[in-house]
């Protein structure tokens, strides 16, 4: 860490800097420039908050060199984690495909899904037990009755299934049912259910918050892994910006930013991000071009009738078009599908 | 709801709006202009999410006239709400003041900035004991201790208490020991939480996402209201913007707005919003002149020393200042403080 | 066009809404329903701000039913506008490139780029003669001389050129020199220089304000058509959001959402929106997958030294190594290059 | 600046980044950490873009002390800078209120305005006569004509004018009629138009881009200060966030925020900010309590028929019962009105 003192800081500031610093356990190094005074910190800055520096009287900058994140960094695992559900791998050369309803609603309907995901040669199944409404009116979702209509139906079609964890106490039921926990954009930063979903075995699936930073994102994947749970796929689902044409703006540049930055896996969700159907496979296209790790799309045999999110819900055949021009684009990109 | 059909739409597709309309539970007016053909429907929207019309066949636009919402709408209740905790009103001629520190560090360190906040005609006392950090390595807070140094603290010198609570398994602990329980801006769609928040029966403070619109922040509220519980204040905290020179841009027009649509108080925190110590009296001062029910302000004994957010804190000097300034400026509104 | 009023306007307010309407020339329509009174208006909306309306006295909500922009919108003209330049197309099945270094400095460095972009296969070369730099103290280009350069060199190889125009005291200049005339970002708004550009006989590719939504852009557009000049192309660059990781967040499904709404080419820039080298790739193979109809790329046979934005410069060869792999992305996506 | 090399660095990178830097005219010190080389560099940095050298080979982040402004901050003059227009003076103890319809329409209209301004104490009469106009359909404004017209009533009520400047060419006929040139929002990064009123010696109101942060802002006036015309004043006037409830957010910690880094005085256009009449008056508090040196208010005899931004103009009683209550704001603040 650098500390930038302002032209007009004098000695007793500087020492005050110096020695918080020193009590924090760090080593200090002062230079003294023509215009102005630098202080370099070495150490293990894993608990200090750069902001509690910044504001001390007399300080003009601080610079954090090192990054508040270890475990997700690639400098400390260079080699890139591949998680494994079922029969796909996410995080190597293939570009894993998750597909299904956004809710479950009853087993003909995921059932129509699962029998196309299967043929389509997608491994996992998606689909919503626990919902997150913004409204407290609509509906949300068939709980535990919603897992066991999910775990039926991609058993006998040989599928993993992925669904959303809303709450800390849901953990257990979900564990019980499904093959990877999704948290929601909305509990990006639940840090209570991040610490507990470190201590479970199984993978994670972490969305981005819609205003959430590439840097907060990774925090909240370091909480997971901190706990001992390494198993962590990130997954971007669009942006809150300015542009409201659509339900929000996919950042798509995130995924070789993160490849850079951490050795996640990255999957991307455009249904979410686009938030209408024939916008999703482009995205779904400009995705895998982008180097996205996976998909989660979201496929309906009804979209019209849909509970929720219908209008950004895939018609099976268009689904299973959209597979065969992905296979295209992945090849371009020296992936495989 | 107004349906608008695009120019292309035929009849079979015009028919498929207006029975989905009428199966839940809405009644269909039609009307065809030159150009276009709208439909028109009335009845309870409640259970609607308007995406889900908008994107069927045929379909260009469509049109919600009531709100989302209901039961914090001024609309249902035209009266202002006004909360009462312990000698203070909140939502009626008097601005309130909440002031502590961030974290509940130790017993000196509360007691220190308690006699402050008694002193300069405050009446409620905040301080964190399970705090939301963004990192997994840094200080989380005393736990239920810290919420006992608080009553003692508070009790001592008359005050009222307000802390914030993180998971629905910490909601019986808050209940023993604070008077308000503040939901943080990284919960505020924390649906779980808020459900359970609304069977409880003492105040809720909401604070804003820091992404969240208005319209989605009156949602939230509404989960509180909905399971029975009315006394809620919202609180401004600042949202996240393309400017970064502060930790995040105040919205003080959300004041007015919220005054207009809904009959709950609106408290603002302008220590969080700025990040910096000396930038909070301006803003202080501002939001009083805006209309603010209340206001939330981080004060330190010792700000340089924090565990937390120590940069926003004021000296205890500072915020005794701050309060005679805020009183003529309360005074030039038609408030009382 | 369509006005609701409130639950509580009475007649002389809603006489003074139909009334306005009728003075601007267009027809109304009344319908009374159980709750609230809805007005239609039919006709020309082209000088109506729909602000003005919204906020008179009994309105609660106006909903433009057609949008505020006409010569640029598909309705108007169903088939795609193909502009040519040289020998490239821009808008047909071909997906054309515009490569060269971000500033003109040199024959000798613009020699080296031309020789790339002819043997890729590429037509047009692009390069900066007046810049707009954000500061008063750096380089900003070499003016008609730079133009002169890049027509010399360009003629040697074959290429058409592009570069931008600031101010319209420039356009003669430009029209003189070069076959495209770029708009960029800060100018998207510069309504003089629009209503200029809609007189000249060349293509202009106009870029996005960085914090322009897609509606604005259109409008922009709309200015150059509406003077006459039909030949304009559309160009993202990123959009202003939270996320600092990267210069901008490139918004690529901006460009399946303009290809619905308009005729116009979308053109994508992605060395402007990442602003570092290795993430130009990805990002141009993901905008050529989401359907991009060009890429306007910057290289440089010298990044390290660039005058300006070296660091988003691709080298010659990783350029050459870069359109081999666009390639095969366009043929997955039914394309040339 | 501080330049960070990356874990990985070899001697020739570390070479490579110092002679590039010592090519700039800097002296470069090189510190060698037991994790991290760091490379500092002293001397004029004003023609450097950081950028250029954050993206060499090795270089891991960099950090630029100094800030890219030099005549625009405090460090260069410590005194606040109070521009003189008519009676009234910016920048000093008094609040300056400028205000007058959106535009300028009639006599008739402009006079109904100025009477009461000239009656509230107010020295500036505001009017636009060219209006930038997203549409190219809609009311461009009077041109010269209009300025004409403002010119006459002010001077009949001993008031000076405000009026804005579109394009370099128009800043002649500006410069004859008006005191104070506007340069919009949409304009703060025209540079053409910036470098041109660095030469004339009349004051300029220069808008905050709706995206623009506060740093290019300051870069903006500093365009205009290097062609040496240094009466000029910034103001803010709402910018573009997610939230669409209003049609921009006042951002009024910029207030404060300026006033540490510049001399500049800091007006608040609350009117465009919000939009809306019924929040005007509370925004223009809350900007007095803030701190703003002025404010600039749309007023309009018969806002319900004006020709542009009507929904935004105070009623003439509005505005002069505003007029008391910001006095009583000064007053509380330490200002006088």
């Amino acid at each position: 860490m650098v500390v930038v003192m302002g032209p007009g800081a004098d000695e007793a500031q500087i020492e005050e800097v110096a020695s918080r610093l020193r009590l924090m356990g760090l080593s200090v190094h002062r230079s003294d420039g023509k215009e102005r005074i630098i202080l370099g910190a070495v150490g293990d800055l894993g608990a200090l908050d750069v902001e509690d520096i910044r504001h001390l009287p007399g300080v003009q900058d601080v610079v954090r060199i090192s990054v508040p994140y270890k475990l997700v960094s690639r400098a400390f695992q260079p080699e890139s984690t591949i998680v494994t559900v079922g029969g796909a791998t996410i995080g190597g050369k293939q570009v894993a495909i998750m597909a299904g309803p956004c809710a479950v609603e009853s087993e003909e309907q995921v059932e129509a899904v699962a029998v196309a995901v299967a043929r389509s040669g997608a491994f996992i199944l998606r689909g919503g037990a626990y919902k997150p409404r913004t409204s407290p009116y609509t509906f949300q979702g068939l709980g535990e009755e919603g897992l066991r209509i999910l775990r039926r139906v991609a058993d006998r079609h040989g599928l993993a299934v992925i669904s959303e964890v809303l709450d800390t106490q849901h953990i257990p039921i979900l564990e019980k049912w499904v093959d990877v926990l999704q948290v929601g954009a909305r509990n990006m930063q639940n840090f209570a259910l991040l610490r507990e979903l470190g201590r479970i075995r199984k993978p994670v699936l972490l969305k981005r918050g819609f205003s959430a930073t590439i840097e907060e994102w990774l925090m909240s994947a370091e909480y997971i892994l901190a706990g001992g749970n390494r198993q962590v796929m990130l997954c971007e689902r669009g942006i809150r910006t300015f542009e409201t044409m659509l339900r929000n703006t996919l950042d798509l540049s995130c995924v070789p930013v993160i490849q850079q930055l951490s050795h996640l896996p990255v999957v991307v969700d455009p249904s979410h991000a686009v938030g209408v159907r024939d916008k999703v496979p482009p995205m779904a296209c400009a995705a895998v071009a982008a180097g996205a790790d996976g998909l989660l799309i979201e496929v309906h045999p009804h979209p019209e009738t849909a509970l929720s999110d219908g209008a950004q819900s895939l018609y099976v055949p268009q689904y299973e078009e959209l597979v065969v021009r992905l296979r295209g684009v992945a090849k371009a990109v020296d992936r495989t599908l």
